[in-house]
């Protein structure tokens, strides 16, 4: 090819390429020289400096000065990604917390609140307590609403396109809200709308028990018993956003497991639904035989959803995560042996780390993903929150 | 950014990645002029010409001269894909018979062979009949085996990273086989070993009943129950190759379903057990009663793994493959109701309309994906099997 066909048009566009090149090595790594970067991105070192120059113009990068400790030569500058120049809000709403965090664009925290919830309460109240706790963050970080630049919203049951819970949910009246509009009279950014367990399958990938996986069957394990998949490094939410609901199958009797912990015959009396499981877990660590029995035959019927899912997946890793991940000294190991009973692979399993951050931690990962996706597409304007 | 930091290095990039945008702008498409080329690649038309010209001259594009028909000016010429500059071979080894199929690089079929096997052959002699099988296509196509640039085998059962069906086949002595290995003595190409439930859900998308789906749960319905997984336009083969292999969990039914149909009290004796489930459909379409019996718990049970992977995968479509979608008419509907009854959401059925062809046919898919893997890695050299 010879330079007269080389038009402006194709310059552009691939300077603009060449930036979004550079800001995707930068972003979550630590700061690079401009020879660095040339290297990395496999563009020409002159070339680089003239985009870095851009960028740092535009706010996107910042300089980090070299300190002079260096006794050979002069030391080069280096830049970073300037994570500061816009937050995002991830919010789980559950049946009796939400949970609100606040993070720059590098997904570090800025500001986390945990407020209760009555797991009675209707949408308006629990609507209310989530506008409490994402304000307590704002707060805490000094920021406006019109700063933030992209929310998700973590709930239970599946989700769809819309953002709506109208296929199934166990949080009362909440068929017939929509947080996503709720959020929007407040704040002009985008607001997601995302099941909880998928937002808990992003987050181990995150920053958690998967984080060196691609192929990940993500169980929420806890008085209700769900999943979220990621396969070859993607979320999936399914046509309809449905995907991971086979608890609703009675054959694989996810529906009935958490029974044999509630029923328990050595539980005494007067210990309510929320910490029966709790008594259990503990009492069978303990050595009593009737609570051994009642894990040993929740673990089995845990065991008969997770094949269904290991079965059609076949995923790299199962990871136990909800309330009961807490006891995964007891549930692992008989897990184990019986995926190993019926499926062709069985895949490694392990305990989540991220506990009850979990799905709090996965909206705010789903939010940067937002945002990258617009700025990507919208091929880097100066730092602003980048319009829907 | 000015002229003097676009170097010779990311002028030629930029040459090779537009080449590669004009050849798919051009495969299966019908031929376009330069100035067509360039409104669709975005490209400027001087620099479309230059590429189209390279191309031409390296044989990957060939020029459609005007036909004269047209009065108004000087009619353009047009340029096509020339897809007769290579050919993949796609291969069916299944229990009762081997088909071969060898198509251009539009996947267009220039020559098909269908040769029966014994079902109880061991894997020397069903090697044997794929070989002649592949050969007869070489005739009839008059190709040498160094003209074919790539070659996929379906099999039953899971087949792993290495092409091998360790985990579980139901072809005797076929575990310690590799057809990659065979046929590699003779053909200097890739080879690869695929799954055929697999292949088959690749052949729906590509040329049957899911066109126009990219999230799709396909199922073989035979004497045997299998399922191919297609989840955001991708054939998914899971971690150890075991996607979809739900039929190995009891409790879905898909092991014992086909022995409805070969115990229906009315099957006169003497019929074997290869033509015991058409008698049974046919029989249930003309009114025998105890045939429906057979066909409504069949059909019962299919929909117990179905709904299992439908819950799982939340996919837009259900296509209904493998023999017995010969007998769509009986199972269809009654397959809706079940998954009715226990799915969120319930996608949309449909009969397969590639019938027996349609492992061979996903065969040749995968072959031809693997040859745009190399050419697009490879940045289009001129024409010749590209080196694995």
């Amino acid at each position: 090819m010879t330079e007269q066909v080389t038009t402006a048009t194709d310059v552009n566009r691939m300077r603009e390429l060449n930036a979004l090149s550079i800001v995707r090595v930068l972003r979550g790594n630590p700061p690079s020289t401009v020879t660095e970067l040339a290297a990395r991105t496999g563009l020409s070192r002159p070339g680089t400096d003239v985009i870095v120059q851009g960028l740092v113009a535009d706010g996107w990068l910042t300089v980090v000065e070299p300190d002079g400790s260096s006794i050979v030569g002069r030391p080069a500058r280096r830049y970073r990604f300037n994570a500061g120049t816009g937050h995002v809000v991830g919010v789980d709403v559950g049946a009796h917390k939400v949970l609100a965090m606040l993070s720059d664009l590098d997904g570090t925290v800025a500001a986390t609140s945990r407020l209760p919830v009555d797991p009675g309460a209707g949408p308006a109240e629990r609507l209310a307590v989530a506008d409490a706790a994402v304000d307590e963050c704002l707060a805490a970080a000094g920021l406006r609403p019109d700063e933030i630049w992209a929310i998700t919203v973590g709930v239970t049951g599946p989700v769809d396109a819309g953002g709506r819970t109208a296929l199934f949910t166990p949080l009362p009246g909440w068929e017939s809200v929509s947080p996503a509009e709720h959020l929007a009279t407040r704040f002009s950014c985008p607001v997601q709308v995302e099941n909880d367990c998928k937002l808990a399958a992003l987050a181990e990938r995150w920053q958690g028990a998967a984080r060196d996986a691609d192929d990940i069957v993500y169980l929420l394990a806890g008085m209700r018993t769900g999943a979220g998949l990621i396969i070859d490094g993607t979320l999936r939410r399914g046509y309809g956003g449905a995907a991971g609901e086979i608890g609703a199958l009675r054959a694989v009797r996810w529906l009935t497991a958490p029974s044999h912990l509630e029923s328990c015959p050595s539980l005494p009396a007067g210990i309510g639904t929320d910490d029966a499981a709790a008594w259990v877990f503990n009492a069978a660590r303990s050595g009593d035989k009737a609570a051994k029995t009642a894990v040993r035959r929740y673990t089995r019927d845990l065991a008969v959803g997770t094949a269904a899912l290991v079965l059609t997946l076949d995923p790299q890793l199962v990871v136990l995560g909800g309330g009961f991940s807490r006891s995964a000294d007891l549930i692992l190991d008989q897990l184990a042996r019986e995926l190993g009973r019926t499926c062709l692979r069985v895949p490694e399993i392990r305990a989540s780390t991220l506990g009850a951050e979990s799905v709090a931690l996965g909206a705010l990962r789903l939010a940067l993903d937002e945002v990258d996706a617009r700025l990507f597409e919208a091929g880097l304007p100066a730092p602003a929150a980048p319009r829907a």
